[in-house]
């Protein structure tokens, strides 16, 4: 059975052997922090044994809502979310879709997400098309009263009750909420709607392997047994027993910490298949969120090669040097596709006839890290096998867990977000919300 | 008539306005240069007239193929081609198209892309999709070498030929290419395909203007001749004689310089509308490439708002303070969608009730823009009154002068790219093409 590897080597003329050596005690300490749930942030720490704590109960009456809904032979499921309601969702689903699933027929209802932005042109083309189709709605929110998802989720609750009438409507929202407060609890209850519970020591951005994501993975028509199964095998090797030299987690958040400290204040994360696009969402989130705070953290952003090589590959091979690259790589390919060979070559490509298409994505692969780390820029590489459920499972848990024992080093709480906060005071005041009437005046006198 | 219009007040706590103004005799200078051709890379100039040089019968010929194509009742077009051969053409249809429209009927077909990476999935869905539909090639590339347009150009042509017969297929295929030399010019001439110029003197992230962006975006059903007259009028306006307070291109350019010299090493490209998200992708490519070199140039990234206030948000507001932000902002949104009261106000947004969409996220993008520079974070406030073809035009055409004077600020060649050739170099020796068998022998020693 293969695993997700790490290899660092092409770090090595950046960073010392022996620093990076040197930092196991401590990612040992962090590690166990984490698990005994003893460091800052550990009100959150639900994420850390989650894997491994779902039941096959709880994966059955997911699975089962998943049938019920597809019973109603629904076209499209929509997301209502933001945030860490809606990029895990949206990370695993086009990991694992067909690149033109819009445009073919298929097996399991199309996700869509609302309420993850507040474009009036967005929700206005949304809405034409559920005219349209059949649907059903999902609605993320620990509150309820998110604004984005909670202005979204009151249009689309008339819509699917005028569609639909009342009752109808009732079996076609699902909620996943607070297990007791909250304005979303109130209505979910009031209405009859299934519901499904978002713990409260997870926060958003560790959420995705709880309800949150795995209701809409599974109506995706994708396998969540494995997508946990993955997880939990990585929990498991880097479990707080697991030495130092052992565990890939400890030792990617070891040597991105030393680059970070070498003047490396931006990590690039990326792919060579667009698949993988939103799982670079998705980490941007969790680390950018996680490590950004009290003036410090390493500045994610990402690319999708050779696509990117075309737009940023000049700065990355010669602009400033304060990049470092993580590279997100699939060993094989789902499908097999050869070059043909052509008697007139006009392209020059012969030397290529007879080989896959992926060989010459893996060549571009390491013609790239090879020419950028001579350009000053490390290289990280993490591979999986496949592109699976049971991988992107490995993948998930081994950024988390990384994450965590990343940000104690950095010396942040890596679980809170106290920054997000302060754009939407501002939008309260200005949209002279009840309750923030001292907000409004003060910023009206800076307009 | 309203313009595009810059702000950049929210700047000025962190620049001194006297060096903006110090910097207008610079700016003029550089301007003249680019205009005059006579500063560095002065022979990729073409791009700085070309609005203005386009004629009418240039874009009726443009507009008569993309009639020819549409009248074969073609669903697809697959637009061939990588860098600025892709990016400007997905920029202006996704910022101009409905954001379900591959869910929707259609009036003008799909525009699709391959050739814009190397991956198997990819190509292998690609192909899938195309024998259930009826579909049009446009191939884009000034040697018809490049690998990525290459390889896929050599297999979509033959199941293009096998679908409809050679013949059919001929009138099926569009190549833009080089006037005279190259292995595309070649094939074309000798098939008999229409073909289109990509001028000698404007390079691929300066093309979007040409054939290369223009016809493909005529095939999608937008206006070709607003987006000239657009970009014309910007020409106009940021010309050699525009004195540098009335220039505003000359202005953005002088701001995030200085921005860079007090350390803002990374400039976010902002919008609160998901349909300019690859314009940010194409901006990425105009200032990364042509910046990002000698160990210089503002990294630039990109979010789309509000969503990733939720995943990046906390970064921007509280990490390392080398950041600031340009924010595209459009005025008025195409749809109108009002907030609904609701008796039971359980989400509490009944303060709301009775507003456009559009005046919460107007408040998100204020409120925001206040809360990063309290936080560090200069902001720049781009705007254009409606996202339409036109002010698109203008948008296109003031960033590319303004990089121009930029990059000449920078004391760089913003219009070469010389390390995009050092993975290209890595990656022919590693599939050992002919002709690179010293690069081969060496590389193989290092692996």
């Amino acid at each position: 059975m293969e695993n997700l590897t790490l290899n660092c080597a092409r770090t090595l003329s950046f960073v010392d052997p022996a620093d990076i050596t040197d930092m196991g005690t401590e990612m040992e300490k962090n590690n166990r922090a984490l698990h005994e749930k003893r460091g800052k942030g550990n009100d959150f720490l639900g994420w850390v044994d989650l894997p491994s704590s779902i039941t096959t109960e709880e994966l059955s009456d997911m699975e089962a809502t998943a049938s019920l809904l597809k019973s109603k032979n629904i076209e499209i499921l929509v997301v209502i979310g933001i945030g860490g309601s809606y990029l895990g969702t949206r990370a695993v689903i086009e990991a694992l879709s067909d690149s033109f699933t819009h445009l073919k027929p298929v097996k399991s209802p199309l996700v869509l997400f609302a309420g993850q932005n507040i474009s009036e042109d967005y929700l206005a083309e949304l809405r034409s098309l559920l005219k349209t189709r059949e649907y059903a709605l999902m609605v993320i929110s620990k509150s309820g009263t998110t604004t984005e998802p909670a202005i979204a989720f009151r249009m689309l609750k008339q819509d699917i009750e005028e569609k639909y009438g009342k009752e109808e409507a009732r079996s076609r929202i699902v909620a996943i909420t607070d297990a007791s407060r909250g304005a979303l609890r109130k209505l979910a209850e009031t209405e009859g709607y299934k519901t499904y519970v978002i713990p409260d020591d997870v926060g958003g951005r560790y959420s995705v392997l709880t309800p949150v994501g795995l209701v809409a993975i599974a109506v995706a028509g994708f396998d969540i047994r494995e997508l946990v199964r993955g997880a939990s095998d990585m929990e498991r090797m880097s479990g707080p027993e697991v030495p130092f030299n052992e565990n890939l987690p400890a030792q990617y958040a070891a040597v991105r910490n030393l680059l970070y400290r070498k003047g490396k204040t931006v990590e690039i994360m990326v792919n060579y298949n667009p698949k993988l696009h939103y799982f670079s969402e998705w980490w941007k989130q969790l680390y950018g969120e996680s490590e950004g705070k009290e003036g410090k953290g390493i500045f994610p952003a990402s690319v999708d090669f050779t696509s990117d090589l075309h737009s940023m590959g000049q700065y990355i091979q010669e602009g400033e040097r304060i990049l470092f690259e993580t590279v997100l790589s699939v060993k094989s390919p789902a499908a097999s596709v050869v070059i043909p060979a052509d008697p007139d070559n006009l392209d020059g490509l012969n030397f290529l006839a007879g080989k896959r298409v992926d060989e010459v994505n893996k060549m571009a692969e390491l013609g790239t890290a090879l020419a950028h780390v001579d350009g000053g820029v490390p290289n990280i590489l993490i591979e999986i096998p496949l592109l699976n459920e049971y991988y992107i499972g490995q993948l998930i848990y081994f950024f988390e867990i990384a994450c965590g024992m990343s940000g104690y080093t950095l010396g942040v709480n890596p679980f809170d977000q106290p920054g997000v906060e302060a754009y939407k005071k501002n939008m309260f005041a200005l949209l002279e919300k009840p309750g923030f009437e001292k907000e409004t005046a003060e910023l009206k006198k800076r307009l």
